[in-house]
């Protein structure tokens, strides 16, 4: 994904922290074509393991599992992080912690849609922590149905997440890693 | 938009008060394709204004944008119900009210993306009472880009959103219009 690279590299602002801005082509402005390929780039990757649905989280998480979603066919859906009056009080519940949104957040899902035949594809924009990934995989988990594999758009390595998903046992894919923050450079994986 | 409204006819549940759940394929569960069809005649029908970006509202905007966004060649910029720190103190808002969330709610932007040049095109996934539409019209108003046109997936006719946007003097689009919701019956227009 060397054009995802090249657009972090021009259009990305490290914070510190260990918080990539890149909300002018993923996180508040998107650009649409670069999503569609990430989509495609997605869709190469997992279509081998055969999942039948895409499970995000709100907000940042839409644009990514949408655009892989209609390459391989296969419906999404989004945890939200607020019980809107649509669902009813059987959803089923994680609570995680998020950097970038500050303190707790919740990820609430209606599980009808992950029946016993599902095979769970979790898409997010970024594996860091992996704590919204591991909050996602815990509701996957409360299902009858089966977690397949994980991708992530961006990986920033040096949190260390991936170690963490290493007991879930399905594959994890990144398009890009980031391995570290210099001071005014972004060192790839 | 046959196979929309057949859709609605189908999996729509109605919970009283105006409020329709379509969250088996829209709004929690997304059917992708049932979305890139939304996004192809969402595209059909606003190329001629040449939007140059679409503008809409987390999260349930964010599907129905990207599936134009998609179909236009042009980016998507989705308003924030919580600023995160990523998003710089010149961030403007508005504040409205939201029926299914039940309450205040505010929608942030960076101006930094609605430049003079911008030609804005708005998408939500319901017209209902218009109160987000409208707030994210007051937000293009802030920045120097233009609105050029509103478009919405499903339209509830009867809560009279269409009459508030008059004043924007632009084309609103809707791909299905409900007229009213009888007992155990969505009547279209």
């Amino acid at each position: 994904m060397k054009f995802l690279q090249e657009r972090i590299v021009s259009e990305g602002r490290y914070l510190g922290g260990g918080i990539l801005k890149v909300d002018s082509f993923m996180n508040h402005q998107i650009d649409s074509l670069l999503m569609r390929a990430v989509g495609v780039e997605f869709a190469r990757r997992f279509k081998p393991l055969s999942p039948t649905k895409i499970l995000t989280a709100e907000s940042s998480g839409i644009a990514p599992a949408l655009a892989a979603g209609i390459e391989l066919e296969i419906p999404i859906i989004f945890a939200r992080k607020h019980q809107p009056v649509t669902m009813a009080a059987s959803a089923i519940r994680e609570t995680t912690v998020s950097h970038t949104h500050g303190g707790r957040v919740e990820l609430i899902i209606a599980p009808e849609y992950l029946t016993q035949k599902e095979r769970i594809l979790i898409i997010d924009d970024f594996l860091a922590s992996a704590k919204t990934i591991m909050g996602l995989a815990s509701l996957v988990r409360k299902t009858p149905a089966t977690l397949v594999g994980i991708g992530a758009v961006i990986e920033k390595s040096f949190e260390g997440g991936r170690a963490l998903l290493k007991v879930l046992d399905v594959p994890v894919e990144s398009l890009v890693a980031i391995a570290e923050f210099r001071e005014n450079e972004i060192i790839f994986l």
